[in-house]
This record gives C-alpha cells, structure tokens and sequence, in this order.
C-alpha cells in the first residue's frame, strides 16, 4: 500500500515533488466551496502529465451519447459536469524562460491542504543555472464565506541573481473536457474584456445555455510595496490575460495576487455577470487577501465545530476522516434544491459528475447530522423535482400508470446512462429513493415531506415495483427479473435478493404512509385526484408482499445474492493470488461477471438498511459468508462491511473496514485517485464511525448507541444534529460521555439504556 | 406485407419512381462478382434519400471502436467493410440543367435486376418542360468473367428538343462510412490522372495499407456512331472525371459506355496497379459492352445450370428463390481462402461486413452443395488461417493452455465485436465452427481437412469449452455461466441448453477425431507435439460429456432454453398485438429482455444440427413449445423453423417460414432492407428448400431424401454436387425423379429406401 502523504492530524502534506504522482496530487489537493471546485492544478505552466479541472455547481453539457451498439431506451445524451474556465493561470517566466515544474530543476517541494482553515499552500524551489535560484510560495482558497471567489497568493523570491519576471495571470476558457465523447469543446465565448489590472470573459456551453463570467482583478507587491500595474492585455478566443514585466532584485519578494470570481447563470442573469463580478471582485479587493482568508478559515473552523470528529491515538485514521468530511462539506452545502452530489464531487470528470443512489444511500444521513434536516430535505426534494421525469422515464420503458424509474445518473431528471444491464436493470436505486424518505423520517419525526411530495414519490416508485415483478408459475411466487444489484459483477440476474427485499419493503412502506396521511382528508383528496390512485391498488402491492420470492439456502439462514449464485466455483478472496487484483483492472468482463466475488455489498447492503428485520445469527451467517467473498471495488463497499462488523463485534474486521473507506483515496487502495476523489462513499466512512464504533440508530423511533471503539484508539468523539438538539459523543476506552449542548432535554438510549439528558448537561457512563 | 416488387420467376422488377423505397431498392438491386459488389446507386446525380455503396471484396478498415462503458476484453477496433471509391457516376446536364430523380417531374419509370443474365436495367423518361422529353436507358453490370471489370451503357434520347447534353463520367473516392464512428474518412490519394477518354484514381486505406486503383475508359457513341472525345478533365482530391458536350438532336440517342475496372492489393501490387488497370481496359474495350454482357449473361447461366431451384405453380416461391441464390453467388465465389460472406455481403454496411457463425451454420452448406467441397473447404481453411488468432482471444479473457474462442465478427481473426453479452458470451459460434467441419466431412467422406489443420481447431476449441464449464456443487452438474445463445433477445444466461449441448458435442467429436487420426503415427506425434496434447485430458472431457447440465421440464420432453426461463410471464406470439411489432423496434430493449418472445430458434437451432439424436415426439414438442415463442426477428430464425416444420409434416407452417425467409427482403418482413440483404441468411433459404421440402439429409454416412411438396406448387427441383457426382431432383405432387448427372453411380435413399442409381440414369418413384 502507498503512503504517499504525510500523516498529520489536520493537513494533507506532499514532500518532494512526484510528477508520477502528479495527477492523483491534483485529485487529493482539490479545493471546493460548493459553489465551485477545482482540481489542484498549477497555476504556472505545467507541461507534465495533468487533469485540468476547474468545475461550477450546476453547470452541465449533454454531451452526444457514445455507446457501441444502440438498444431501444438509451437517452440521446450523456450529461457531464463541464470542465470550465481555468481561472488559475498565471505563467512566470524567467529571463524570458518558462517556469514548468515539469522541466524545471527542483531544489525543494512541498504542498499542504490546511484541512482546519482550507488553505492550499505549495512552497518550493528551483535553480536555473547554478547559483540562480527561484523560491516560489503559493496559497490558494476557495472561500466558503464569498462563494464566488477564488483566491491566490503567489510570491516569487530570487536568490543569487536579478531576473527580468514575465507574470502573465490570465483566464483560459478554451477547455475541453477529457471524457467528451467526439473531442468536442463546450464552451463558446459571449464577451470579454480587459484592464490595466484585470480582465473577463463570458462563456455560454454551446446547448443548455449556462453562462458563466470568469473575471480576474490583480495587485501586485514588491517586498509588500503595492506596484502600478502597466502592462498587455493579450486576449485570443476565449482567453484573457494581464502580462507585466518586473526586475526583481536578489533576495525580494515578488507577490501577485489574483483575486478571481465565477458568476454563474444559476444565479445571475446573463447580461448582469460582468457588472456583478466588478461589483464582487471590487468587494474582494477592498477586504484585501489577508482578511478574506482570515474570514474563510474562521468559516471552516466554525464548519468544523459541528463536523469534527476526533480521534486520539492514531494520526492516520485522524487524518482520514477529517479529509472525508472536509472534502462533503466542500462539495455540498445543501442551500439549493438543484443541486447534488456527484460521485467525484468537483474533482474529476469520471461519472460525469451526476447524481447517482449514492446520494440517498450514502451521503444523506451525513448531511441530515451534521447540517440539520433543512440540508437533508432539499435532497429529497431534488427527487420530488425530477418525479415527472423519471414517470417518463419508466414510460418509455414500457411501464404504464405513473410508475416511476429514477435515472441511474442525471442532471436535471433524464437519464444519461447508456449500460442497458444498469441503465434498464440496476432499478435498486428506485428502492433507495424510498428509503431515504423513510430515513429523513424516521430520523427528524417530520412527516412534512410525505404531504410535499414525498407520498407522490413513494407512490410511483410503488407503482414501478408492482409492475415490475411477475408471477411465476414454476415458482408459484412474484420474481423479479433482469435485474442488477448493488453488486455490478453480476448482471441481468434474476431475484437479486436485495432487489426483490426493497422492492417489497417499498410495497409495505407506502402502504403504511398512505395509512398515515389518510385522516388529513384535504390532502388525502388532492392527492387521489392528482395520482389517480385508488386504494383497490393496495389489493396487489399485499400479495407481493406476501409472495415475492426471497432466494435463501434450505437449511441455512443465508439468503442468496441471486438465482443461480451457488452454482459458480466457491472461492473467497483469500484464494485469489494478489496480483489479479483489482480485478477489475486485471481480469477480463467476462471472467468477472462468471467469477462468485463480489464487487460491493449487495445482501449485505440489505441488511444495514434493514437490520431490524434480521437476527443477530442471520447477519453474522450473512456477513461472514459475504465478506469473504467481496473484493471491495466498488468505493461504497467497505463502509457498509464496517457499520456491520461493528455491530458483530468483529473489532479487526471492522477496523480493517474503516480504514480502507477513510484512506480509500489516501492511500489509493483502488487504483485510481487520478480520476478523482470517492466522494460520495467518503459519506459512508462518516457512517463508519457514527454508526459503525459510534453505534447509533434509531430504533423505534429512538436515538441509540451501542459504543465501541478500536484498540488502535485511545478516543473518538463526534456531534450530530438531531431533532434540533446538539449533541456530542466521547467514547474512550472505559467510559461514554454524551454532552446534550442544547437548551432541551433530548432522551436516548446507551447500551439499551433509556437515559434522558437535561439541557446543556452530560451524561457519562462506564463501557 | 409490402409487395412492393413485380412477381416474375426471372426478374426482380420495380414499376414507377418511389423515392421513399429508393434505400431499400438500392439494396435489393445490388450486383456483385464475389471480387466487388454495390448498391443500385443511379449513375446520374441524385439528392434524395440514398446510401452509396461500392465495396471491394477484402478490403476493410480498423475504424477505431466506439463503446460507452469499456469493459476489460473489449477489442480495440472495429474491422468494417469500407465504402471504396464510386465508380458509377456519370453526371448529366440538359442545357445545363442537372439531371436528378429527386427534382425531375418523371414521366415513367422501370428497373429490372434480371437474374438470368446478372444485368440491372433501367429505363425512365423526365420533362424538362412542356414538350422537352428525355428518354434514358441504363445497363449495368460487374462482369463474373473479368472479376475486376463493371461496365455501364448509358443512353440518353431527347425528345422534342435539341439540348446541350454535358456528360461528366467520374470516379469519386472522397467516400465515407456512413458508420464511421468517428465521421472519419478512410481513404487517402496515392496517385490519378486522366486522358481524353480516361482516368484513374489510386487510394489507400488510413490503417493497414490496402490500396485500390479504379479507372475508367469512355466511349460515345450518337446514333451507333462512335464519336471522338474531346473534353476536359476535372481533377479533385481523390476525385478524377472526364467531361464532354454534345449537342443532340430530338429523336438521336447518345450512348455512354463506362468501362471501368477496381484492381486491388490483394492481387496486384500497388506499384502495379496503374498499369494493371489500364491492361485490363485495353481488353474490355477491345471486346466491347455487347461482347462482355454476353459472356457474363452465359457464364450466369452456366452456373445457374448447378445453382438453379425450379418452382412450378408459385412465382413468388420461384422468385424468391432465385433472388437468394442470385445473391449468394453475386457475394461469395470461394477461390479466395482469405475471404468470407459478411451478413449483408455487397449490399451495405451493416454488421461491417465481418465474419460470423452464418457461414458454419448458414452458408456452408449451400456452397458444399452447388460450389462443390474446395469451395467449402476454403470457408473451413479461413478459420484455420485464424486459430492463433482465435487462441490469443481466448488469452485475453483468462483462458488458457491453447484454448481458442473465435470471435463473433472478424476480418483478419481478431475480435471485432464490443458488447460484452456478445463479444464475451455469444460463445456458441465456437460449437458451429466445430459442427462446419463436421458437417463438411459427413458430406463429402473425405477427412483431409482433419490432417490439414482441422483437428487442431477442434482441439482449440474443446480446449476451451472445457475450461469454460465449472462444477456446480448445488446441482453436481458442470453447468456454462454468463452466455448469450442464439436468441439474443436474452443474455447472460446460465446454461443456455443450446451452447450446453453443442459444447458437450464438441467435446464428443473431437475426442472420435482423436481416435480417428492416431492411426496415422507420423500426423500423430506431431499433433501431439504441436499442440502439447496428452490424451489425458480427454478423461476430463469424458467427465464434461456425461455430467454436463440440460435444462429440462421435468415429466415432459421440453428443454428449457436456459435456467430461469419458465419464471417468466407466458404468451405466445399469438398473445402480440400486431402494432407491436417488430418487437425490436417497438419495445425497450428491458422489455424484450424479460419477455418470452425468442428472436431466433435455440433450443431448435440444436434440434436441427443433431435431428438424429431426438426422437420425432421430443422435436415435435419442442417445437410446438417454440416456434409459438419466436418472434423471428433474425433472419437465420425461419428457415430452421421450416426445415423442422417439414419434418414434422406441418406442411403449412414450413410453407409461412419458406415464404418469411425466402422473401424476407424482397417483402421486408422486419422493415430493414434499407441497411442491407440479408446474405448469410439466403443460405438458410436454400436450406428451407432442400433440406426441408426436398428432406435432404446425411443419414449414417447416406444421401437421404424425404420430399415433400407444399401445396402451392406443381413441383420443384434442384440440383446438388455431392462427392463429384450431380444429382438432380424433381419433386411433383405424384413422384420423385433423381437424375444422376454424372458418370459414376450415387447411393441415396429415398423415403428410407435404399436406391443406387447409375450413371446418367434417372429415378422416379412415386410419392
């Protein structure tokens, strides 16, 4: 295993510079607000191997669809998260040389993500011929408190020589994207212009019409003294920039700022950009670098308030959740309902940036406790919003009567992927939709949704499921075919096990909502005649319910992942040979697909939504029979496998688990932190913790903990938002402490202990 | 049903201009000499609605592959016939006027593909303006005796006015694919150039170097007067053309005769390749249109003396017929080991003009049995040249120890196909490549391809199906995981009973040819040291042979066409609403996949390989079951579904399959013809004909025939080569007449009996 960055409680340190390393660096290092995110590119030239990735929240391409051979269904489109104007730029050159890290010699290196202010910094050194050195120290932030803005501090000190420095800070929107599919470009320029001291452009993406202005304003300082700026303004297409030369003594310190905002047409009408990135970049420069970083850091440690969890007494494991948690809260900061959460947030382009299961399975239970049910809600209504499309969705699958099929992937409710066997069969995701409403529910009490759309939702989902199965005469119960499950190793299978369960708890759960919002006989009336539903309907969701096949080995409490799994050759992960793994990227498709391992949860998936309906010996059966069957290489495996091994007990396995989710890109494990970082499934390391050793549940509608903690550690603590009250946890090795930081009384349960805590007071208890 | 076409038993012919039938026409008039073949593309300009084709037989293209997920396994590239250069244009203009279908007010309009002869004509008369006629007559022909050579006689009479006819008669390779993946174009210029009454263009392919020169040499005559050329010569990129003006009088005809020849680098070096054509001018114009057509039209109806099928009573049936045999002579001639038939031979792009299993399963037996065995025997030697290729592609997916998987589609042996459910498991094609060279030798007794190469591809390919099975401890059965079978309306399935049991076969036969060949000491030990085979491992395919899963009912005779399939919905064809069909084009590709309906017999598939090792009641059952589930939306489905109707003497259903194959595109059963024939399945037809009608069988190493005769016709016969001799049958409603052709005498059966017939001597019993 790799240990590329140094392990440090609060930072993300890189020493030495690895251009090998280059690319995954990038991902590691992004910076992101939200608003905003990029990928840690140089802002000087960097001809060595690259991603270049500058990204703006909803702003999206559908890119021609590529597939090799059509079938009746596939969208037309593939939208993707664009990759847009790099604002970063700013080329040195040295007596008329390129900087280039990638050619340079380099005397020293070193980069650090301050987690706890979100601060990018990279200090390093290079010589260009002996004696005449270059000592270059960077910052970098994108500011949670100005959205808009993005801030680089960039000082050049040279040592032993006097060089003539070019400094040409510019913004380049002729960009591509990686994954286009036919090696288009995106963007097209509306306007742009310059300055003595800055510059714009206006980009508009050639379909969909997002636009966005990129603007830049400069100051630059010798050894602190502000310069006047007269220099070139050099535009191309789609490309501005502000060129000025300066002598620079041995030993002085050339500073550029560039203070850099995106005005993005989600916000702010097209013909208002350029005079709102004026009216922002003259704010930003006002406050000055200094105190925009100062504010922004204030911003993160008040973020980290809430989100923090610390662990004492292993720096890696430290490290590693605040990195996930750091990297959620700069992806999505749950304000705007059109926004989600794309599998590699803002740090690559792989997954095309949409919104995926993963949201609803995955990152939803983070952001309802840690930002509070307001957050959490806006993701459910995404859904709501995306509900008649995805009733088209399943239309033009052949599906009738309001039955819904969320996409597998989308932007705005269409479906963008192109896979039949996940486009057409991976319909699990539909069962996590409903799921989560359930969770958001069973967490917060508030029914509300249920009344804004969340009935609706559950009710076409419900209607999807009864179309979907069908009798089986041979069985004699309803069968689910041509399906895959969470496992994508196995597809078009028939009576996936965690299918056929959610779909039929789906069934049960709408029944029992609809049970509930019938004595509101306004609502109640509204939504019969909007959904044409009839309670004649509930007749066949019960038979399914009753009948619905649920493959399981005679004799043996273990349910089968699918029809037909036992008759693969039985192997475990212990028997493969190290080097065939990942075996995704050494195996081929079809030795996979053939292969029994699997690639993530799938029955298990099952039994961490739905541990309640199992016993202790039916999970244990289950979790050890497909544990060791599971390779892991779906990122959002091994958090599940942690939350479950804890509530085994299996102390190693759980640890194992937990650190594999948290340093899943830290360490690479995967193979593939060049595309971008897992950030979805760095939601599920949280729920390694909290759910994991924290033990949390709710159960009966009651918060509840069952604490453990690894040997590795000597404490952990953590805060949750719950019901508007905060609390916070301390586990060590001999006691629970649960600090209630509200004004009201909040009851739980520790170790099956009903205990109720009094308004800002503590309760601690021996383990 | 369209019947779109006249009904004639020599001619396909098409009254009056539709311009929305113009794609399917270009297809359905396509001529070829097995060296190049085209689509009726006109001569003149055209703006509607056309695809333009002119294909030279081997060439093709790597067009780098378009996928939308890569799975580890995929190829790289997409082999595809390419769009070689227009040969045929031949530019009009009326007093500067373009001539052109697509804007002409049409008087009349006739073309007529006349298959005796193997010559397209058509005849059509345009206004210009009130008074102002033309009338035009066009034959056009590619000559089966000069392979390189097409030849055009182009006649133009005005009629009521004197025009200015410019004629401009060019070569254009500034071609594309229209399914170029990446709108590419292939070809690039090598050399051209021009003279008075000629001009050439030389190209080259972009990838792998085949170069085509195509040339052409006018004369015009006015009134039968030969007039002397003088024109211009207008040269573009890879674009060459002679033009010439006239003045003609109402009443006079002005005739263009464009030779033109496509001398390619399978046969002449490229540096060669000017001088070869303009050689090969010399000759055609030195013999003249008139002279050529009638050597070609006789050499046509020499072979139609071998190849012809006379239906009295049904001029639909007799058409047809003579259409399908018409093409597959036009597509494939078998001298050349390095070529193939693709799915759509000459007549479009579509499937990229690769090898499939329709020549083992399909097209084998028609040219074993009209061509005679060299013929066939350079369609099993095409596999052979490709056995490495065949086991580096077994390689690629896991397998080993001299394993062979041949492709789906090919070119050159490597795997051109990208879709994993096809690439990966559509593994039955390597059950038919073993069955050909069964079939091959229980035709002719002669086992010298074993020696030649055969038995190691039998080998290669046991090898494979037996590291392709496993053991299934749940059914203690070795079972096939993860295949398509030739219903490709399911995929990935576990034990397709198909490819289960023409696995099984495999390893059977080769383990016979094995006992067969070790008689011959020295073959033997170097086989064995070629192919490091050791007779141990027949005892595993032993193993394999009598434990090796077949899906069945239990208590009936029905095998099941894969685990799982009886948990689907039941219906029957019957249950369709009409409007749904094609299901292909009308449901999502979800839907198919979970319905019942079967694109292509299976199960019956291998009920007609291996008829003698089921009894009548388990076919009859077994199609019953079927044929009632098959939607036929392949073209290789309704001749095997004909041939068991016919030996089930349901004469009705096997005369509704014979008219649905035999027709398929003159009828356009599956709206399609527009893409392309459908070549390799016009062997099938054939097959529907004699083996089905006629009963033609191998029984124990004996010539069978169980005639029947549908009751729509008089009588009908056909000849066969069979082990050097001709046979000749004739079945009408009273009896059954054998002539034996040749010299030697032929044993054969008839209805069970045996009968030796002597040489020129005729047979008839009665029926």
């Amino acid at each position: 295993m790799k240990k590329h960055y140094v392990e440090d409680a609060w930072s993300i340190i890189e020493e030495g510079f690895h251009p090998e390393m280059q690319r995954s660096s990038e991902s590691i290092f992004s910076l992101g607000n939200g608003h905003m995110g990029q990928r840690a590119n140089f802002e000087e030239k960097y001809t060595g191997t690259t991603l270049q990735g500058n990204y703006v929240a909803g702003v999206y391409y559908p890119d021609k669809t590529r597939v090799g051979w059509w079938k009746n269904g596939y969208p037309e489109y593939f939208a993707k998260v664009l990759n847009a104007a790099n604002w970063i730029g700013i080329d040195i050159e040295i007596d008329g040389k390129a900087l280039d890290l990638a050619k340079a010699r380099i005397l020293h290196f070193r980069r650090e993500l301050d987690m706890k202010g979100g601060v990018l910094s990279r200090n390093f050194g290079v010589e260009f011929e002996k004696g005449k050195q270059l000592e270059i120290k960077v910052l970098r932030f994108l500011s949670i408190v100005e959205k808009e803005a993005g801030l680089i501090k960039y000082s050049l000190t040279p040592i032993g020589f006097e060089p003539e420095i070019m400094v040409r800070a510019y913004i380049d929107g002729d960009v591509q994207n990686q994954d286009a599919n036919y090696e288009e470009k995106f963007w097209q320029e509306v306007a742009k212009g310059s300055t003595a001291n800055g510059s714009f452009v206006s980009l508009k993406t050639k379909k969909l019409d997002f636009e966005v202005t990129t603007a830049q304003r400069l100051k630059i300082d010798l050894d602190g003294r502000a310069q006047s700026l007269r220099g070139r303004q050099v535009e191309r297409n789609k490309f501005v920039s502000n060129q000025y030369d300066f002598t620079v003594a041995a030993g002085r310190e050339l500073t550029i700022y560039k203070y850099a905002v995106n005005v993005s047409s989600l916000h702010v009408a097209s013909e208002n950009q350029e005079a709102e990135a004026n009216r922002l970049l003259d704010g930003l420069t006002n406050k000055g670098f200094d105190t925009l970083m100062a504010e922004h850091s204030a911003a993160w440690q008040e973020r980290w308030k809430m989100n923090d969890i610390v662990i004492h007494g292993d720096v890696a494991a430290q490290q590693a959740i605040r990195f996930n948690i750091y990297q959620l809260n700069q992806t999505y900061s749950g304000e705007d309902a059109r926004l989600n959460i794309g599998p590699k947030g803002f740090t690559g382009e792989k997954y095309g940036g949409g919104t995926y299961w993963d949201t609803e399975a995955y990152c939803l239970p983070f952001y309802l406790l840690t930002a509070g049910s307001e957050v959490a809600k806006n993701l459910l209504r995404y859904r709501y919003r995306q509900l008649d499309k995805a009733i088209d969705n399943a239309r033009k699958l052949g599906f009738s009567d309001g039955a819904a099929l969320y996409p597998m992937v989308t932007m705005n409710g269409e479906e963008c992927h192109n896979e039949w066997e996940i486009t057409f069969e991976e319909i699990h995701r539909n069962g996590a939709i409903a799921f989560a409403i359930y969770n958001f529910i069973r967490h917060t009490s508030d029914y509300s949704y249920l009344y804004e759309g969340g009935l609706e939702v559950l009710l076409a989902i419900a209607r999807f499921w009864k179309q979907r199965v069908n009798w089986s005469k041979d069985k004699q119960a309803y069968v689910m075919l041509g399906v895959t499950g969470p496992n994508e190793y196995e597809n078009n299978v028939n009576n996936n096990w965690y299918t056929n369960y959610i779909a039929r708890w789906t069934l049960q759960y709408t029944a029992e909502c609809i049970a509930t919002v019938q004595s509101d006989a306004k609502f109640w009336s509204e939504f019969k005649a909007k959904t044409n539903f009839d309670l004649e309907e509930l007749t066949a969701w019960s038979d399914i319910v009753e009948k619905i096949y649920q493959p399981k080995l005679a004799g043996t409490l273990l349910y089968l992942q699918q029809d037909g799994f036992l008759d693969k050759e039985d192997q475990t992960v212990a028997d493969l040979d190290p080097s065939h793994r990942p075996i995704n990227q050494k195996w081929s498709w079809d030795r996979i697909l053939r292969s029994v391992f699997i690639k993530q949860a799938d029955v298990l998936q099952g039994m961490y939504f739905f541990e309640d309906h199992f016993d202790i010996e039916t999970i244990r059966e289950n979790f050890l029979y497909y544990e060791s069957r599971t390779v892991h290489e779906s990122s959002l495996s091994p958090c599940v496998h942690s939350v479950l091994a804890c509530k085994l007990d299996m102390e190693e396995k759980a640890y194992e688990m937990y650190l594999r989710t948290s340093r899943l890109d830290l360490d690479d494990y995967n193979h593939e932190a060049d595309e971008g970082l897992h950030i979805t499934s760095m939601a599920g390391t949280w729920m390694a913790v909290i759910e994991g050793f924290g033990g949390k549940r709710i159960r009966d509608g009651v918060l509840s903990f069952d604490p453990m903690i690894p040997k590795h550690w000597d404490s952990y603590s953590f805060n949750l938002v719950y019901r508007g009250s905060v609390i916070s946890i301390t586990v060590n090795t001999n006691e629970v402490t649960v600090e209630n930081k509200s004004s009201e009384s909040v009851k739980l349960k520790l170790y099956s202990t009903a205990h109720e805590i009094s308004g800002s007071s503590t309760l601690s208890i021996n383990r």
